[in-house]
Formats: C-alpha cells, sequence, structure tokens
C-alpha cells in the first residue's frame, strides 16, 4: 500500500492564504518519495485578500478559501470537513498568513487565537492514533490549541509569534532554516522554512527534510 | 558575476495564469544553480478569471495579470515593460493557460493567434543577442510569432497545438515530460511539463532538465 498524506491549505499566496512554494515543495517532496497525496481546505470565505504587489488589503473584494486553494492545488482538492484521519498516514500544514487568518485568528486575536473547529475536528484522529503530523512557517503557532499544551515547535527564532507559542503553553525551539524540530513523544515535525528563508533553495532544504522524516516515521 | 534570468508571468493558477509548480520549480532550479532570478508580468487584465474548483468561469469577476502573478513570486515582481534584457543572461515563460489567454490570444485564435506586443517587445533583445530562452507546457506555442519561424519546439505529443505550431511556421518536435528538447542555432529550450504530466515529480525532472540546459549554455 502506498502511503497517503492530507496536506491543509488556507488559500493560495503568501499574505492572505498558503505559501505558494512552501506547498508545491511539500508535494514535490512527497511525489518524489512515492507517497500518495490529497489536498483539504475549508470552505469558508478568505479573511481578507490582499493585493500581492502592495500588500495593501482589497477593500470589499472576497474570495472563497477552497476555490482559491484549489489553484494551489490544480483542482484537485476536497472540502476540509471530508478529510478522515482513517484514509491517512499523515498530515501536513504548509504555512503562509493564511493559517493565521483563515486556518485561525491569530493574526488578530495572538495567544487569545482560536483555531477553525473544523481543523481541530480534522486534526483529532491523527491527533488520537499518534500519527505524524508536519506543519511548517507560521503553521505552528497552531499547535498549541490544535493539539494541546507541552509540544516543542519551531517557527524560527521570532520572538513574537514564540512568545505567542509559549504564552499559548507550547514549548518553542529555535531552529535554523535548513533545520527541524521533532516532538517524538506527540510525533509532530516542524521547520520555519519563509519564517526564516530568504531564498527557495533554502525553504527547500528544510521543508525536504521535515517531508523526509515524516516518511521516516511512517516506515 | 552571477547569471541572471528573467522569468515572465501570465497570473496566478493553471486554468487561467501561470502553472503555479511549474513556475516554482524553475524558481527552485535556478536558485539551486546559484542564478539570480526576477519575475515579470504584464499590468493586464486577465482574459478570464476561472473557478479552479469546477473549473467553470468567473463571469463578471475580473482579476489583473500582475497581481495574481505577484502571488507567485511572493510580491517580488515588476511590470513586463520594465524588462531590460540587457540586464539578463536569459529568460523563461512558464506554461498555464494564462499564456494561452494573457499572453496571446492562442486559446481562442488558434494558429490565427496574436502575442501580446508587450512581449514582443520584452523578447526581441534576447533574441538578437541569441540569449538562451526557455518555454514549457503550452508555452512554446508561442515561438512562431514571437521568436519567428523555422524553430525546434516541443509541447509533448498534443496534435492539436503541434499541428498548430506547425501551421504558423514552427517545428514541433515530440517528446516525453521528463526531457527538453533543444534548438541550438536558435537558443531555445522547451520541455512539456503540464501538457503531459500527471505527478509533480515528471515535471520536476523535465523542468530541472531545461534550467540546467540553459544554465550550461551560458557557461
Amino acid at each position: 500500500m502506498t502511503k497517503q498524506v492530507a496536506v491543509i491549505l488556507a488559500g493560495c499566496g503568501v499574505f492572505d492564504g498558503s505559501e505558494i512554494y512552501e506547498t508545491t515543495l511539500t508535494l514535490l517532496r512527497l511525489d518524489q518519495l512515492g507517497i500518495g497525496y490529497r489536498c483539504f481546505a475549508p470552505d469558508i470565505e478568505q479573511y481578507q485578500v490582499v493585493n500581492h504587489l502592495t500588500q495593501a488589503l482589497e477593500d470589499g473584494e472576497s474570495r472563497n478559501v477552497l476555490k482559491e486553494a484549489a489553484r494551489l492545488a490544480r483542482g484537485e482538492i476536497s472540502e476540509l470537513g471530508e478529510l478522515q484521519a482513517d484514509d491517512y498516514d499523515a498530515v501536513i500544514v504548509p504555512g503562509g498568513f493564511g493559517v493565521a487568518k483563515n486556518l485561525s485568528d491569530f493574526a488578530r486575536a495572538g495567544d487569545n487565537m482560536q483555531v477553525l473547529e473544523a481543523l481541530k475536528d480534522a486534526l483529532a484522529g491523527f491527533r488520537e492514533d499518534a500519527k505524524p503530523i508536519g506543519l511548517m512557517c507560521i503553521s505552528p503557532v497552531l499547535v498549541p490549541r490544535l493539539l494541546g499544551e507541552g509540544i516543542a515547535v519551531t517557527v524560527g527564532n521570532d520572538p513574537g509569534v514564540s512568545g505567542a507559542i509559549s504564552a499559548m503553553g507550547g514549548l518553542h525551539r529555535s531552529c535554523g532554516v535548513e533545520d527541524i524540530v521533532v516532538d517524538r513523544e506527540h510525533q509532530v515535525v516542524t521547520t520555519p522554512a519563509y519564517m526564516l528563508a530568504t531564498r527557495i533553495s533554502e525553504a527547500a532544504t528544510g521543508i525536504f527534510k521535515l517531508v523526509d522524516r515524516i516518511d521516516e516515521m511512517l516506515t
């Protein structure tokens, strides 16, 4: 049986959705390792639409997270509610501001953040069965409220985000862009990706390492 | 001096813009080889907005090619008119329907197609100085009207598109997804990418080969 990994998206674009390179590099590495994957995203409106040329808000424009995430999945995507943990061996959440705006409200609530209920529901089965969970870039900020307290993660070395993780009961570990942090007890693997990357090849090194480690955990 | 490559985009998404994986894989390989790059796109309205979940047209919605392409470039992009061939050693055009809808009208006009004047202007200097030009997926259909007749290219084995290329005076060569076609005389390198790819790793193999060959041509 081919291993199967679910990849959870939050739109399409670093400033209001999923980070495009992080997602593409994750899918590339999964496929290179012969691991099957399926993308999922919630069928909700984006919190914001950001002009990626100027980073200005597009007032009055709205976009749907699932439809925009479908761009990043070449149309091969399902609604997040359809994700059954029993069908997958592991799950990965790429980064991008969509994680802090659409999958949670971290961008506006900080350490008072709430995680999208549909995401909690989707991840519960993976957590219960101790299946590997990978998160990159800003996504590890979800961990305390999504998976529980006392889990070691990294977002690189950002004091604000790492402080919020600590305030919510998480354990933050500093980490270089080309490395990963593994919480073996909780089966959680994280890498800083574009929290630190200044070049796509740097992000690729850390992301490939994350996917490779998840592959090893499934062996 | 670090080699510099211009990458020309047509939006963000396979059905109405630039193919996301093809673009990301191109940038990844350039960066892995230590080659600098800059993305460019025209500041024009997209011909269409396509719902990537259903492939239905989004009637009444309009998006700007440069703004959407900026998603794919993490905001690091310039208007196509600013591209000066003198500043770059080579140019690459990833695929996606945006090439046939925004950079040209091939999707509606077939072999009566016209290429966007701004793209012709941008490429003229590369052509005159015999600098390497890479095109993938559907982009090679631009070649006869963009660069001239008698240039060998591939879009894989699609009879419709290859027939149109022939009808416009181009030379089409059949090619597998993991290979490239090189017209040494005209310095044009092409690969089928998602004209044939069924897996992202297949597209990556051909695209990496294309970028590697361009790198060799610059040595």
